[in-house]
């Protein structure tokens, strides 16, 4: 057994660390590298205002969902899993009634990451002192998984259900498929989290001797697998790791991840192959999927499966240099042309990925594809946050915001009884767009559990400069909230801003620093605003309104939040999309009954660009928010068409106006309401 | 090893057989049987004349198509492939370098296939008298190639070249993905044709011992594997090995093979998950792809590889009773919904087979997709004449038309030097049309050349019954052609058809019998035809014109062929096309330079209900087609898009005029006059 690295200092002396570190400089025998802060580690110097639109959805996270979760884990089988028992859904054979999926991967092969993140979303919710009314359960459950977890660790290192349970001589034999790395990643980022909320190092000495034992098997040395994993987020979760640990062998081993990924070496063309020709599996499967194609640095074209390519981003962003060059390239590639317009990613359902070409968005599988996982969107959340942490931009910020309130949070349902994996722009068929109580492989469920419980971390980042006495602030969604942030020697300024956002374009700040403190402020001027203004002088920047504050003092920031109407790129399907603000609107079947029993699915209908809406509230378990309604025939319709009609001579097109008023409500609180649970996001443009 | 079933009787007999035998009903022990009339034994009754549109085609095949695939056949190492020796391709473990496919199939596993359709095409020219200049070099790669066929058969029957050479022990391991079934399929039909040709059984022997080694090994007894072929085709080739041997068993193996697919037994719920299981192969691989997900009769919706798909279908069409009645279903669907106005079938290139839904027929990879594989049209011909056979239908006619007109015929370069495999309906970035001189598995080229070889047996079906002197001719293609039809005792009928199509809506027929017998004539009028007039008094009959006629008769039938532009169901797409008669047309860069230089792959130009266009003859290789030009103003175009645009606030869509007057080439002709190469059939509805 590897020796245990050096211990990581108690999280306070972190948080010193972390303040006296504002340079962002290690010095050291390697090169000097820049010290993130990340959100997972700030987060809970805010307290998110309860009584506010994103204090509402917080509570519901904390109060219900957490616990619905904790339960579907428990039925499921993977809380159980951690005690090395056998489990039917071990049998990946393509036996009648089996488990298995398509790929031949059982799903049970995800549970350590699955549990993970519940861990984790836990922590962070405890940690804020919210869901107290289930502190006691969790804080139990949180101990007893521990304490499997430490006991199914084998002498080596080694941490897996299912290659100790099932396959120990599958162990480390496909790293593309096996997701035994990408369950480290999980499990450490759990353990991070852990180590916070309890101060314990149980849980994260657990991980560091799993890590160390992926750098004695697999890595660049003779003997050594020269692999890296099928599915990133250890990368990642190292980054992480290092900022606590300060090791500089953790930074060096993510950094041969990233960089092995995808090299050709004299024996093979790329190790996914290579590790297959060792296993006599004669698939020549295409590495894409894996973003295993090429090496980072050389890929132009986001491709393969969406989740994989976006927490590769995360990590390649986080290593600076090219690797950020390349990961910037493809991340803008993604905005640009394979985002959905709620910030979704992922039009091909089959691998749960992107199109090779651009624009390639169809709305729902009867028109060709549609997927948009959850966990993509918050993966592109996580790539946002690291850009925006390294240099901020609008329109970075803009996406963060867009994916966060669309195509994310849309991913459970209000009364935190059920979850969405695939989140479709237009149902069809018989398809719904109500959501499920649980899923096989339930990676996206408590991937927003601990989204939302980190969300003070994603809101805005602080930095401290004590020699000049300024504070930086960077202000990236704009909500209701406190921060608290420490200025050295128990001296602390505080932030409150409260705003109407996403739905009313008001917003204050109040600044109180000790008095010779100033700020270096920086407010988002979202793409959307119309009539931006600020109480304060600003200067614009990137994006951004920058403004320099004396120690105490109050500044409010206003706009504009018209309905507009936004227009995909022709280059494939030229569809019209109603929007106010970050907010998408979708029409569903509950608000507008009888225009969807005329055209279910609102199939054939289309949308006007010179539509106007009237605005209207309504609270949905606790969370107001704005419906937009239609004037009579800003919607149009074209002549039902036969659905059993092939190719017919074609005549001049007609778009008869729909009398009705058609209601629009915001994507996140779609499928909420009951009804038929049929609608439609973008719609044909309507001549 | 199997006692050789009773020989067949010898060509001239079974002649005389199928014309004495016109009920069609073959007594015996087992239920009546309809006795078929197939295209491959009838066409070498019609001579199509030489100076006509498909007699030039033809041509193009005779002289220098099949020389060209021999060729390839020889350098791509098949055709010695039989001589049992090692040959690189053979290796399909995913190495740098080696020839794998994803699938982990080498192509060499197709071998048989390839060359079996060459053989087949040959037969079927030389018996027309045709591919004179080549005859000598044809008739000994024939020789050869049925001695090496011959020789590389085991003493037990089995006839593989890949599970010889390589991987013995792998056989009939695999009959999902290895395609033993498949090849013996295609080399039954190579060597029906070589019985035909040069009345030898040698190579029907081989093939007869090879399919009794089937009926032995699998099947529905003890100790059989209860398995059916995952690419079909045997299927449809025992049906007419039947028609040869009359050996009822041959009838009762495919009746097996086709009612055993996609059935559940006790033991496991499907046969394909079966045997991966005892394979150890984890990969729960979804059977849709081999139709093979639920019994045939049971299934609603056309899935999986196309290909696979229609060569079921001709089988299950050659079935009668519920598997007919499921194969026309499937088929009636396919054409309605899933088919390209080309006659094209297949959107999905990954695995090269339909969309789950209907209408999602995308143009290009750019816009989602498209393959439209030119054997899947080839095998829809197949199928639709299986039912034309049973009933005539106007609707499945016009689609058999279609498809070998457009989808089929495009399959070729008119210099015999390059193939098609997809038939994209538009290119796209840096693809072009632009045809490829072979492929690693090439099965549709010389699957175009029997199809061509075999064409006067897709023209016409006739029958005769002798008791009542009545010949019955329900005429299927129009073309100039002459059909000889024995009557029995040496006396023969004659019909010479002339006519312009597919161009010219003029067709005369000229009936010579002898005294005292009737014709019953059935003539199309066809879907895109109007003011359609016979010389004769006619009664409609399911879009046929039926009339009766002396033994002695000249008929003309009249009709014009408006331009029309069709229609997509606007479920996905709302495209139109510009068609006229059974021809449909294309935009090509080479007659639109400028337009294609503004436009690149006339990306963002559409297309005027209104539209008018004048007509012009062109020659390429001997083939005169008709062009078609637009006015000036009747293609329009979007404001050129910003390809790096995303999402953008839209404005009212602007189509402004195009001033070019936009050139249109029949499908099947594109790409054969050089220039960029890029092309678009569908434009959008331009407003």
């Amino acid at each position: 057994m590897t020796a245990p690295p050096p211990p990581p200092p108690p999280p306070e002396q972190q948080d010193k660390m972390r303040q006296a570190d504002n340079s962002g400089i290690v010095t050291g025998s390697k090169p000097a590298t820049v010290s993130k802060q990340y959100p997972q580690s700030t987060f809970n110097e805010t307290k998110v205002d309860r009584d506010s639109f994103y204090g509402a959805i917080r509570t519901i996270f904390a109060d219900s969902v957490l616990k619905t979760q904790l339960e579907q884990l428990r039925k499921q089988g993977s809380y159980e899993a951690f005690k090395l028992q056998w489990h039917p859904s071990y049998d990946v054979r393509p036996l009648q009634g089996a488990k298995a999926r398509n790929d031949g991967i059982p799903p049970s092969l995800f549970w350590e990451s699955d549990v993970g993140k519940w861990v984790e979303a836990a922590c962070y919710f405890l940690m804020s002192g919210e869901a107290s009314s289930h502190k006691a359960e969790f804080d139990a459950a949180i101990t007893e998984l521990v304490n499997m977890i430490e006991s199914a660790q084998q002498p080596d290192g080694y941490l897996n259900i299912y290659f100790t349970v099932v396959d120990p001589a599958g162990r480390l034999k496909n790293l593309r498929d096996m997701h035994e790395m990408y369950n480290a990643g999980h499990l450490l980022e759990a353990a991070l989290a852990h180590y916070q909320y309890t101060g314990s190092r149980q849980f994260l000495d657990v991980m560091i001797r799993n890590v160390e034992f992926f750098m004695k098997e697999v890595g660049p040395n003779e003997g050594q697998i020269h692999g890296y994993p099928g599915h990133p987020e250890l990368e990642l979760a190292l980054f992480r790791l290092y900022a606590v640990t300060r090791d500089q062998r953790h930074l060096e081993y993510v950094r041969y991840l990233l960089n092995e990924r995808g090299v050709s070496r004299p024996e093979y063309d790329n190790f996914y192959h290579h590790e297959a020709k060792l296993r006599d599996d004669i698939l020549n499967n295409k590495v894409e999927y894996q973003q295993a194609h090429k090496p980072i640095v050389d890929q132009e074209n986001i491709l393969g499966h969406s989740v994989r390519a976006f927490y590769l981003l995360v990590a390649a962003a986080d290593a600076g240099g090219q690797l950020q060059v390349a990961a910037r390239r493809l991340f803008d590639q993604a905005v640009r042309g394979k985002m959905y317009v709620t910030g979704g990613f992922g039009s091909e359902p089959s691998f749960e990925g992107f199109h090779e070409y651009e624009h390639v968005l169809p709305q729902s599988t009867a028109e060709g594809g549609c997927y948009a996982e959850t966990c993509a969107s918050i993966a592109a959340m996580m790539t946002a946050e690291r850009f925006l942490a390294d240099k901020l931009d609008g329109s970075v910020r803009d996406t963060l915001e867009l994916a966060f309130l669309n195509a994310a949070l849309g991913g459970a349902s209000l009364d935190a009884k059920a979850f969405s994996y695939a989140n479709k722009m237009a149902t069809c068929c018989d398809e719904t767009a109500f959501r499920k109580e649980w899923f096989e492989v339930c990676c996206c469920p408590p991937n927003l559990s601990r989204t939302l419980g980190l969300l003070g971390g994603y809101t805005w980042s602080a930095n401290v400069d004590a020699d000049n006495k300024s504070i930086s602030l960077n202000v990236l969604l704009l909500l209701s909230a406190t921060r608290t942030i420490p200025l050295g020697d128990g001296v602390t300024a505080t932030v409150t801003m409260k705003s109407g956002m996403p739905f009313q374009g008001h917003t204050t700040f109040e600044f109180a620093a000790p008095e010779g403190w100033s700020w270096d402020l920086h407010l988002p001027s979202p793409g959307y605003a119309t009539d931006v203004t600020v109480s304060v002088p600003t200067t614009a920047d990137n994006g951004f309104l920058a403004a320099t504050l004396p120690a105490t003092a109050s500044v409010s920031l206003d706009f504009n939040l018209p309905v507009r109407i936004l227009a995909s790129n022709p280059a494939a399907h030229d569809l019209l999309t109603v929007t106010r603000g970050p907010i998408v609107y979708v029409a569903e079947s509950v608000d507008n009954v009888a225009l969807d029993e005329r055209f279910p699915h609102f199939e054939g209908v289309g949308l006007t660009t010179t539509a106007t809406f009237t605005e209207s509230e309504e609270t949905l378990e606790g969370v107001t928010v704005t419906l937009l309604t239609s004037a009579s025939g800003d919607f149009k319709h074209l002549d039902r068409w036969d659905l059993n009609q092939g190719y017919t001579v074609a005549k001049p097109a007609t778009w008869s106006p729909v009398e009705d008023k058609v209601t629009l409500v915001p994507w996140f609180a779609r499928a909420n309401r009951g009804g038929a649970g049929r609608l439609r996001t973008s719609f044909a443009r309507a001549a």
